[in-house]
């Protein structure tokens, strides 16, 4: 069937649902990994409700077309990016919050609410959604659930795995599905919520969700800023911390190159060469104990360190953290990876770095959630977009990539720790999972969409 | 096939690790939940390697002969049971502590260890396996993972689904997957170690476990006892701790029926009639100011109140909690049953109890997880074993159950909250899944084990 046909029959099932508006469909090629598609989808259908999405979908299967569902286009890996013959499915307008339950630490919301906008609602009930990827104030919690986020303060909060009970799934065919339960405890059949979460679209599209709160924390976090003679000693020094058993509720890592370009972008003073950061945070009733516990221990390792219980001035400390993107958009167009491994291995992952930076050349500034080993380093390139207006990463860039996933995995770590695998690490999937596993997740995908319209070309790509 | 062919065929493969002691083979019919099978499998295969669970699945996927996992038999839904014509896998015998890493807060581990000793021997590093079924000196790690087990402590510190980053999978037809990933954040791929947590046996063998550990809670734990005039009012009085944003480690509740047998069993004086208790612990940097705050609510609840720090006399008080199961013993045959409702609910299931007990003319003793919202109705009767030697369930005490179900339901609540479905629920597990949601997960079942010989009539009964 035609794409003008596909679109005549979702206009009438969706009327002004429909955009076929070109600078939409320009949006919905792309994410924020600078990642698009080769050419825009058929159509964008905003959802309103979960009729719509049914509707959708019913049409989809009926006319054998591709649906790429899409939060706020947030994501790092490609996983929402629609091209040719595809509709994009966007849930973004659905993003009331439908129920608030203080007494029992839920909420229901729709998929497309914001994850900023979501906590500070929750916050006037002191209520905390406590996944919060970097992005949290421009991504929904749909594309939490969708890519399975991590962010800042999963090593003690837990990632958006832990923090969901429930999903509404609209399958391939338009059929709903009410998955999970509204209670702590729920062992009552396979854990199908767990399975969508992390399934970048694969499965389903999800219109709903029942999420497990907490209260929010009492008192004020306390910051420590280190700053180490180089990368790998501030790597040692954070496992260090875990190894002594105290737990900061954030502990990020900032190379050199990325200390360097931050301090550049915010007007700072420039940094000492080589220098890297170590920036936590503790909170709770023992906040004080800790950092001042944490604060000797990286004394003793040589960190020049700072203490803060003011939060004005911790909010000015992790300031430079949270300017890493923009700091990255100043040097080229960047590459962003998402390797995670355990945090015993951090020293060795950035000595592996900097063995990659050395054979191929190139600088690959990388900043880690060293409180749970993640680390995201940066392949930093010029290019010029192609005919297409695509910026493609070089061969070198993705060979020198390989050689960082390779040493990831052999240092007991993975491909991906938050982004997803999405269009840009589904080549190495296989390398990770094996081929029976692969094979078999696949199998799983195949349950839940027959025919193969799910996000096609994402993730699992034969 | 013949049994004695299976049999052979096992023998020559496994030599002494098959077990067909009579002895042995009428222990694997049954588990602690009082049901059995109506009769003997045809061995019991003691694995000690993966290698001896890969070669009896090669076996049995060739004879078509089906394979009940089992661990240490604590179960208390029949999903371990074996019956005719089937082998009984024991994974009991597979219990090495492979692997305790301090600085990365995890353990590898084989299914087989029990989880009171897995813990025993984290604490001489300061660590800690927090998933605790009230069953944990007795029960394995395995068994814990194939039903997704719960326990006391899961409002604080997460259930088992929380604290598994990956396993080690042998399939239906011998070959071995290995799932999830060592780090902390992971999102390669679909999240199958989710999907296996709970799965009861029906995805494949569990024949290892990399879990995610947790330092040990600094300082003693509080503990809160209180009497209340009925089990309603000390419901009320529970959820409103938890709507008050106290987070105890540890709320059980017990009601009048409960109370008194455990008093007599423990030789203790009578307690008021009606009478019902509320137990709780808390711990951590916070633990006085938090018992102070339960103890002031609780009392202006109309709760006598009694409050120690001494561990001795925290571990007297719960102790009558702990007498629960045997006390119950005491009171003739019991089919204890396992819903969960969300917390605020907890009043109003109580009230369905009354009425179902009412109704039937029967007495439903029941203990709550109260601070997550999971009941344990115990349905007791007077029965005789059959010629089989089983003593069954009588209709009338079925029919009470299904009422209790549905009223759960119908609170927004689940089946079952940390037993599983095994044999005692297959028959509602549509009602809670809907016919769709049955047949998808069952499909997913057959993606994992095409020919159906894991664990077949449990779970997903057609």
């Amino acid at each position: 069937m035609s794409d003008g046909e596909v679109v005549a029959q979702l206009r009438e099932a969706l009327g002004d649902r429909v955009d076929t508006d070109p600078a939409s469909l320009q949006i919905a090629r792309a994410d924020k990994s600078g990642h698009a598609a080769a050419s825009a989808p058929l159509a964008v259908v905003r959802a309103r409700t979960v009729e719509d999405v049914q509707q959708t979908m019913r049409i989809a299967t009926r006319t054998g077309t591709p649906v790429v569902a899409r939060g706020a286009g947030t994501g790092l890996a490609g996983g929402a990016n629609a091209g040719a013959g595809e509709i994009a499915l966007s849930l973004r307008e659905m993003d009331r919050i439908v129920e608030v339950r203080p007494d029992d630490l839920i909420a229901v919301v729709e998929p497309g609410v914001l994850n900023g906008a979501l906590d500070a609602a929750l916050a006037e009930h002191g209520l905390w959604w406590a996944p919060d990827p970097a992005s949290r104030d421009i991504s929904t919690v749909g594309g939490n659930i969708a890519t399975g986020a991590g962010g800042l303060l999963c090593a003690k909060y837990g990632v958006v795995r832990d923090a969901v009970l429930g999903v509404d799934l609209v399958l391939a065919d338009g059929r709903l599905l009410r998955l999970g339960h509204r209670t702590v405890k729920g062992v009552t059949g396979l854990d199908l919520t767990s399975l969508v979460i992390g399934s970048e679209g694969t499965l389903g599209i999800v219109v709903g969700a029942t999420l497990k709160l907490r209260r929010r924390v009492p008192g004020d976090v306390h910051t420590i800023a280190a700053v180490f003679p180089d990368v790998r000693s501030a790597a040692a020094a954070s496992a260090a911390v875990t190894a002594a058993g105290i737990q900061p509720a954030i502990m990020e890592l900032m190379d050199a190159t990325c200390l360097a370009a931050v301090h550049a972008l915010l007007g700072m003073e420039v940094p000492p060469a080589r220098a890297a950061q170590l920036t936590l945070q503790t909170d709770g009733p023992a906040a004080a104990d800790e950092a001042e516990a944490i604060a000797t221990l990286l004394r003793e390792r040589g960190g020049e360190v700072a203490v803060s219980a003011d939060p004005v001035e911790g909010e000015r400390l992790l300031r430079i953290r949270r300017s890493m993107h923009p700091a990255m958009e100043t040097l080229g167009t960047t590459l962003i990876e998402d390797v995670s491994v355990p945090r015993s291995a951090l020293p060795a992952m950035f000595d592996e770095i900097a063995r990659i930076e050395r054979a191929y050349g190139i600088v690959i500034p990388t900043v880690a959630h060293a409180g749970d080993g993640n680390l995201h380093p940066n392949f930093v390139f010029d290019a010029e977009p192609n005919a297409a207006g695509i910026v493609e990463v070089p061969p070198t860039v993705w060979e020198a990539a390989d050689e960082l996933f390779r040493a990831a995995l052999k240092l007991g770590g993975t491909l991906t720790g938050e982004h997803g695998v999405g269009v840009l690490k589904s080549r190495w999937l296989a390398d990770e999972l094996g081929d029976d596993q692969w094979e078999l997740q696949r199998q799983i995908t195949r349950v839940f969409d027959p025919a193969g319209i799910l996000n096609p070309g994402k993730v699992f790509v034969a």
